[in-house]
């Protein structure tokens, strides 16, 4: 009976290693769409916060030669610009627990495929967690980045706002010296 | 372009739930092999142990009636037992740990593919792991029940192997009683 003992040991290893690069290879799939979709989210969010800078720019060049009805309305459209970057955000927020979901399970694959002799498929799954980490590092860098300039903007919008409101209550100021002149008359 | 988009997020949604529900059945195999194989070696360590057990009692039922030369060949058949039954107990520990790695990654999945809403997947997999747990348990609790009986023939063991030799030693001062009345003389 050895013989056939050892056969059928060989034959629970290799169907095993056979297993589990299987396995690897769906979490491979999962962790490309996963990665996809966080990436393709993250440039959609990008995107949303570069228009918002534009916007709050046009307005801020426009602060003080702008009519109460076109203030109001150049506030709408940002409004609506902040509900749709929020609305990227949360998709963005979604994608990465389903991306994590795939990173936590390709290290866990390849992991029990080393564990399991099936080298080749523990290196590809390393491999693919690597490039899905980087691919999404990078998007991610991006998007930090359009929310700094996004931050140095409303900075800058708080400056040039109090500037203004500084201006108009000097220009208010000086109108009212001569009536206080007036006053005393 | 809101359509588009939205039909964009869905697709993207349905190919992580597809991708998700691959993984949740690559685990469910990986599964079944590991589960198999360990079910496999437990019943054959369980078998090596019983094989132990009836070699002890043979023994231990001739303690006393046996040449030296037919107790040398017992024990080198009962020592023979015993490698083949430690190596059945790392055969269970080397597939143990696939195991183990194979319900780490059906948890992993099934949470997974609920997270990505591929319910009906997220449900099959944590019935595939009871199902699983459920068979490990019950040959596990056979091979301890068969570790437990070998521990209680080994007691005995001792026990009549001790009765054994204090009877000899009775028998032997029996013998010197004489000797010593001889001396006396």
């Amino acid at each position: 009976v050895p013989f056939s003992k050892q056969a059928e040991n060989l034959s629970h290893e290799a169907l095993i290693r056979r297993a589990s690069s299987l396995v690897t290879d769906s979490a491979n799939t999962y962790l490309s769409q996963t990665t996809l979709a966080l990436v393709d989210a993250l440039a959609q969010y990008a995107k949303a916060v570069h228009t918002l800078i534009a916007l709050q720019k046009r307005y801020m060049n426009s602060i003080g030669k702008l009519t109460p009805a076109e203030e109001d309305a150049i506030w709408q459209v940002i409004i609506g610009a902040r509900v749709e970057m929020n609305d990227k955000l949360d998709t963005c927020r979604h994608f990465e627990s389903n991306w994590m979901n795939a990173i936590n399970l390709s290290e866990l694959a390849a992991e029990a495929a080393y564990n399991a002799g099936a080298d080749q498929a523990s290196v590809t799954a390393r491999t693919n967690l690597n490039m899905a980490q980087t691919q999404v590092e990078e998007m991610k860098r991006l998007s930090s980045e359009a929310e700094k300039q996004l931050a140095e903007v409303k900075v800058e919008e708080i400056q040039r706002t109090a500037a203004q409101a500084a201006a108009t209550r000097a220009f208010e100021k000086e109108d009212d010296v001569p009536e206080a002149y007036l006053r005393e008359d």
